[in-house]
């Protein structure tokens, strides 16, 4: 049997090391049976007329299609949400219906990282608005109920550390998420 | 011909006015010979030992699955990027293979928001990178880019007004999408 691929999403494509952490990622996938797909495994550069984030976008969107399940970095990037590239590909996944495994390295749910950076009040309608009166969901749940839910619509979770992970090229969560696939592909 | 669905995504669902802005994007809508799917047209409630944020889910995605296109609301949201459940929710039309359409409030594309919130210096590989040493993508895209590709993929791009607009309940570029949702409907 072929080696089932695994498409790795997150935001460590941004990072100073982000291929060094890819080549880590891909060995651990190894040491599971699987094949992981790295964003980077292209090396792009575009033409005189040509657009670098359309190479890009058509390289990630191949590596998806042909992946068999897919791993997320869900961990915070610029602020209290996961990265919106990340999200999306979630999406995409859950359209393909595909099989999806997520973690972030943040402890806490969504609410308190809004409650910390945005105030929450209670509200009139029982929940909680912060202080621009916007609405905080408040389901204990690592980012938008739609993410934690598309994990949950295939009978897992967001895996999350007891404490926060400050090293961006931690690799736990993710081990955890591997140890999740291989569960699902039975061996 | 019944009139085409179209799926209302956004972060407005947090507003305090959710669900007069949801009336007035529906009856713009019709105005325009299109039938508008809003996440809120559910009243959700959840029996004990029931979860809410899974009723949500469940019905947001049988609302995706029963449009026939989608418009994206991609405004920056408690932060400088677009809402994460409304990225995931893009992603999945994507996967669909539906049309998909959207617009920020926000003028300015992502790299200036970037710069003016985390810095950004030139780096030696010719691009930019934050004060946490981050890469900050520079094509001029509204969002990430996976976002922004999504649209160009269909011969389209992400509507943005020519001076940010401050008011979350402002209709404009909503209706500028209204306008190419028509065209490609054929009506």
């Amino acid at each position: 049997m072929p080696r089932p691929k695994i498409y790795l999403a997150g935001p460590e494509v941004f990072l100073p090391d982000a291929r060094e952490i890819g080549l880590r990622k891909k060995a651990l996938c190894e040491d599971f049976g699987f094949v992981g797909l790295y964003p980077l495994d292209n090396d792009f550069s575009a033409a005189p007329g040509e657009r670098l984030d359309e190479k890009i976008f058509a390289a990630n969107m191949a590596l998806m299609r042909g992946a068999d399940a897919g791993i997320f970095n869900l961990t915070p990037f610029r602020g209290i949400n996961a990265d919106p590239g990340t999200a999306f590909e979630l999406g995409f996944f859950a359209g393909l219906d595909k099989p999806v495994f997520a973690y972030s390295h943040h402890a806490a749910p969504l609410f308190d990282r809004v409650a910390a950076e945005f105030g929450a009040q209670p509200s009139s309608d029982g929940g909680h608005r912060d202080s621009a009166g916007l609405m905080i969901e408040n389901f204990g749940n690592a980012d938008n109920l739609m993410l934690d839910s598309a994990l949950r619509a295939q009978s897992r979770a967001v895996v999350r550390p007891d404490a926060t992970l400050t090293d961006p090229g931690a690799l736990e969560m993710f081990a955890a998420c591997l140890r999740q696939a291989r569960l699902h592909f039975g061996f």
